[in-house]
């Protein structure tokens, strides 16, 4: 897709703002989806004279992580960037990673009589692990001359980043995970599956053996290992499309991939109000062409199973809408990057409801903004890979392919 | 495709029309578009009794030029097969091109104290230029071993053929325009990008000495190189489909790609007139089963951004389609190669309205022959290139594939 853009990109001052309302698409609960059920004047205006459609984030029947969802939003085929899981959780822990770095998930688990008897410690609660993980920072800054980095997350999850003193070769991260997958196993030892791999298992022997000494005498008294990764050395967003890139998110997961893709981020903390107020302060001025902005909340209410909780928060963003609306961009794209229905209480594999706003559209063809009225516009059923390709070409920065 | 497609082509003595509305789509220019405006009660009579959708050349958001939209239609890749402009130009002027050649398009420019100062020397009229051509070709045969056939184009425009004395290997093309595209620029030099190209890009340099030395007193004083391209060693068309197709076209570059992949071509020289007049005399017997009917001034006055214009040359091509229908093809197609909405003045990315009338579709589903109908319609949007297996399905030449 690269290559076949490249030689057509061409540069002008148009500007875009690309809306994710994470897990929008939904499913019926007494006929009607959340879409279906919220009051949202200003989205249903938009969308009758927008080009509307439906998108396939990874391929139909394929339930899409929110990594995947929003590398092909973004044009990165999410088959071929996998992302580990290890390098998406430090990120999300705000962690900064480089290419001198490996992440690791690490799990705290109890072990008895050399096998594991709980693979997460009795789901020990956060406050607790905690203070485990800060005890661990305080004892282990370095193993040798590789710096060690702790981060907890939830309960007995946490992050490990080792920083070794140069750029890693390729393959460095190939070492499978040391958990078991099963209580009454024994843990799996670190081994490297690459020649590259040889010395972060090393390094890894070395540090779980001083972990397993620090916290003997504890309930989570061992550490299993999943998910060891690389940053990929991605092309930059920019650079690939010819775009200044802004990301006005709150929740570090989505700002840990802007990050990696090359965007610029602003410190948000906040909630959909911060977003646009962030949004109204930026868009002017020559800075930036490209604003990402994601809203988290309707996914979470999916994920908790709450239908009216996410028809509110959909209406909460279509009350903000005339404000980004008043900004006139010249393309306006509102999608989600999976659907997460509250029925499934977890993300879907269901193509996901988009609006792209522009002089060049021909419109008309829906009645409002929901999963069933987006399957007649004139988008059809697409790739979300193609996304962006239709947003390049929204605002006239594609010139044509052959004569 | 061919791969699939070989084992199941069964011949038969069904007749196919495809008619080509070149640039066939449009946009909305105060609520509607050129092909709703249109007054075609013949063209919206039978979209109602026909399979309609619309399909895209190249991918979504992509705009394709004449070369990739009509061998998408034609059922090539067109990513796969990707053919020089220069080639295109010498086609349509006639010029037959072997795996000996290397085709050129040029234009005569005016060049004064080393800088171009009109690109197109005052758009020199064609009856002038063409004096000047026959000049250069009275005078220059050869170069070394090189044949060198020179022939008009219109005003400007003229194609320079290369004949080497045995087959080029690949690469030898890979030369850049020597037109710098802004008048008050020096021309740039002729240079080879690859060393296969190095040869040709020597003969080329000598050449266009020669030729200076020629015009030096004229005001066409300058050559500018554009398009330095070979022939693709692209399948016959009537071979891959098991059809003897006619092209019935007068535009050069549309004619050249026919014969590109194939086709027999008849001398035509003028309007919508003298093509159905054309398809009449040809349509009986049996000497030919596809006939391609390429209609340009559709796409003329959408570049144009004349709104009316392209209505009237819709509404033009309806009143000529009752003499079409009464040859009683056994399939009849209706498309464009890729949209040309006069409000954007050029090609453009979005896809293009198609029906397909036969004895074996739906129908039923659209009222009318526009891009919001054939959105509806029960081919959905889809790939270009698959077109001409619907239309060998619909002419019964398919059989099943697996048992």
């Amino acid at each position: 897709m690269t290559d076949l853009l490249k030689p057509l990109i061409q540069k002008n001052e148009k500007k875009i703002i690309f809306v994710v309302l994470d897990g929008l698409g939904g499913l019926p609960v007494n006929g009607r989806t959340e879409l279906e059920v919220a009051h949202k004047p200003n989205l249903d205006k938009l969308a009758k004279s927008s080009a509307c459609g439906l998108h396939i984030p990874v391929l139909p029947g394929i339930t899409p992580g929110s990594g995947p969802g929003h590398l092909s939003l973004f044009g990165y085929d999410p088959l071929k960037w996998q992302i580990g899981r290890g390098v998406l959780e430090a990120l999300g822990l705000g962690l900064e990673l480089t290419d001198k770095d490996i992440a690791i998930r690490a799990n705290y688990a109890t072990l008895k009589e050399g096998v594991i008897t709980d693979r997460r410690a009795g789901r020990i609660p956060t406050e607790e692990s905690s203070r485990i993980t800060e005890y661990l920072q305080e004892n282990i800054r370095k193993i040798e001359d590789v710096k060690v980095f702790f981060r907890q997350g939830m309960e007995h999850r946490f992050s490990i980043v080792l920083r070794f003193p140069q750029n890693l070769p390729e393959g460095s991260y190939m070492i499978p995970d040391t958990d078991p997958q099963k209580e009454g196993k024994e843990p799996l030892p670190v081994r490297a599956l690459s020649p590259q791999a040889e010395k972060v298992a090393d390094i890894l022997k070395r540090l779980l053996e001083r972990i397993h000494y620090l916290i003997k005498d504890k309930k989570a008294n061992y550490v299993l290992l999943r998910g060891v990764s690389m940053v990929p050395r991605i092309p930059s967003f920019g650079e690939i499309y010819g775009l200044r890139p802004l990301c006005i998110a709150a929740y570090p997961m989505y700002r840990g991939l802007a990050r990696l893709l090359g965007m610029e981020l602003l410190d948000i903390k906040g909630d959909i109000s911060e977003e646009i107020d962030s949004l109204e302060r930026t868009f002017p001025g020559n800075t930036y062409d490209f604003f990402f902005v994601h809203i988290k909340k309707v996914d979470s209410m999916g994920e908790d199973g709450n239908f009216d909780g996410k028809v509110k928060k959909i209406e909460e963003f279509d009350s903000y809408l005339p404000r980004i609306l008043a900004l006139k961009p010249d393309v306006l794209v509102i999608t989600g990057d999976h659907s997460t229905p509250s029925l499934l209480k977890s993300h879907s594999w269901h193509p996901v409801p988009v609006l792209i706003n522009s002089p060049y559209v021909l419109g008309g063809l829906v009645t409002g903004f929901s999963e069933r009225e987006c399957a007649r516009g004139e988008l059809g059923i697409f790739q979300t890979t193609h996304l962006m390709t239709l947003v390049l070409a929204n605002s006239l920065r594609l010139k044509k392919f052959g004569a």
